[in-house]
């Protein structure tokens, strides 16, 4: 049995990019249409679209925006591709922890670098692309959830932080793709969903997105973890990646890395789930994963108001690096990696 | 050099109890004055006063209010008396998990028996009490606070959780007393301050204690202490407790475990600092200690706002467990205890 999820986060309508508002879950949910490279740009690093796979296939998607701006000033083909890549490469830098932003730009890039120089052709190819590979996440994202849900036991308890889920993605989701496949099967599966703050997208997107699609979650504030775990109250912890580096090594939203030694302590299985997209092969290590520094205000303030003394210090680090040792296995649509992370990461890439 | 904090939690004015409102800090620092025993009571339950040895005191003091108004329609010594120890042993199930309040509660059942059945004795006597017991807390916690700076490092920045301040006490604080006298000895110590949902005592009643007293502070969100942890930017923890277990097993605020076990895994000392009243010597480990379930309301919503989706579940325990192996030592008014934690508690209770 197939699970039916009722979210589509982001998707290419003919000449602009509709997708969901991140920023007003749970409260409204409404789609925005973004319309410009620039407006995309801006909805990645301000987090209307957030989650890895998503952010990717924005981009992708703004660089078709980029397309159709450039060509109603730029006539020659040439400079047309020269002007559209210093954009692609642009919009890279929209924000710099999960890789998938930097791999779907790099997809768009080879299409341009592939094409003619007719713009109408590039174009055609741009949208072409960009529409293969919304489609592709939602794909891939069904074949993470189907490997996962062979390692989730029966009645399981599964623990998640953060938002690794339909809009985190295109749709499915990645850890959440693993919950909806094994509710499928057993539908005694529930969720144990961490706030994560500062920015709260497991209280606020996590439980929005599972009550939608009838799962049962609860949520715990991201202290609370330990307690459950040692109250034999959790079975697994399974949770998205921004970048996974040649060693297992694991970017994900700060937080993640606490998860994973108490889960360690409990002796609790630690699964990450994400594509391949997500696994960067020209890092060794998660040393070289760059960490985004974001404004002192998520962590001060909560729906606009303060909620701590002036004068004080902020450092608000938004991702962590879960150290390979901690992590059970990576599950990906080529199955479930495991240990040593070296050898199966380098396999699943040949085998790609 | 003696370090002079600016806050007094709790006082004792001759007919009705004084304590800072601590449901409104850090917006505001204000006092409200608590003139019935069922004041107290509430005033403890709901949350005005908290910390554990703070709620000892106001237990203490709302005693006295009872006796007040007892002595008003009762004029039977021994009546009263029975009357006012029904009234006590009321007062204690204000809260469940800290047991200093039962410990102060039982110190005024004391007095009442200990005392003649003239009314008026009995009251000035519990008064005499009430006062002692405020200004032992604070002379308490400056030997809490000079016996835990001597395992301070130089430059030390120290991590904790919740507040175990002058707020969550008379004054000057247990945990935040140790920042106190080490501060006082070496100003380039520092302090992290974990935000401690639900309630945020962290974020709002730490930060603002400390901004008030002149001493540095960081606030983080509580999933990111083991990312600085890893960067090497925490060179101890300490944390206040709500009851210890004779083999050193501390329930304190929920998240408490979660930090131990990520110090564990850095090899970074984790201490537990409170008076001997913290010290539940009839209870054999922490399997025994109560742990209150509070509102899912703290969960669910910040400043009166929802912060995620309808239609979840929520469990919200007020406390967690650290087990005794993950504790560096516990620092009391007769020095550091430190493993064995059966021999030495056990010691330090004969020596008392």
């Amino acid at each position: 049995m197939e699970f039916k999820s009722k979210i589509k986060t982001i998707e290419w309508c003919g000449n602009y990019s509709r997708m969901v508002d991140q920023t007003v879950v749970p409260y409204e949910y409404k789609f925005v249409d973004i319309k410009s490279g620039d407006e995309m740009f801006h909805a990645i690093r301000d987090m209307i679209v957030r989650g890895a796979p998503a952010i990717g296939v924005a981009a992708a998607h703004g660089i078709i925006l980029y397309a159709l701006e450039l060509a109603k000033t730029i006539k020659d083909g040439d400079t047309f591709k020269e002007e559209l890549i210093k954009k692609a490469e642009y919009m890279k830098t929209s924000r710099p922890t999960a890789v998938n932003l930097m791999w779907a730009c790099e997809k768009q890039i080879a299409v341009i670098k592939k094409s003619s120089s007719e713009i109408n052709e590039i174009i055609e190819n741009l949208k072409e692309n960009g529409v293969r590979l919304e489609n592709e996440d939602i794909e891939i994202n069904k074949k993470i959830g189907d490997y996962g849900a062979e390692v989730v036991p029966k009645g399981a308890t599964i623990l998640t932080h953060c938002n690794a889920g339909a809009l985190a993605t295109v749709g499915y989701g990645t850890a959440l793709g693993v919950v909806r496949s094994a509710f499928a099967k057993d539908n005694t599966v529930k969720v144990f969903a961490d706030e994560t703050r500062p920015r709260q997208q497991g209280a606020r997107i996590t439980t929005f997105e599972l009550a939608m699609d009838g799962i049962p979650v609860t949520l715990i504030t991201d202290g609370m973890c330990s307690y459950f775990m040692n109250k034999g109250m959790i079975d697994m912890v399974v949770v998205g990646a921004d970048r996974i580096a040649a060693n297992g090594d694991t970017a994900n939203k700060i937080g993640t890395y606490t998860v994973a030694i108490a889960a360690k302590y409990h002796n609790i299985p630690f699964y990450i789930a994400a594509p391949l997209s997500t696994i960067d092969i020209s890092i060794k290590s998660g040393k070289e994963i760059p960490i985004e520094e974001r404004s002192s205000e998520e962590v001060t303030h909560i729906n606009g108001k303060r909620i701590c003394a002036e004068g004080i210090n902020i450092i608000n680090p938004g991702f962590d690096v879960t150290p390979h040792e901690l992590i059970s296995g990576i599950i990906t649509e080529k199955g479930i990696l495991r240990p040593d992370y070296n050898k199966s990461i380098a396999d699943a890439f040949k085998a790609n």
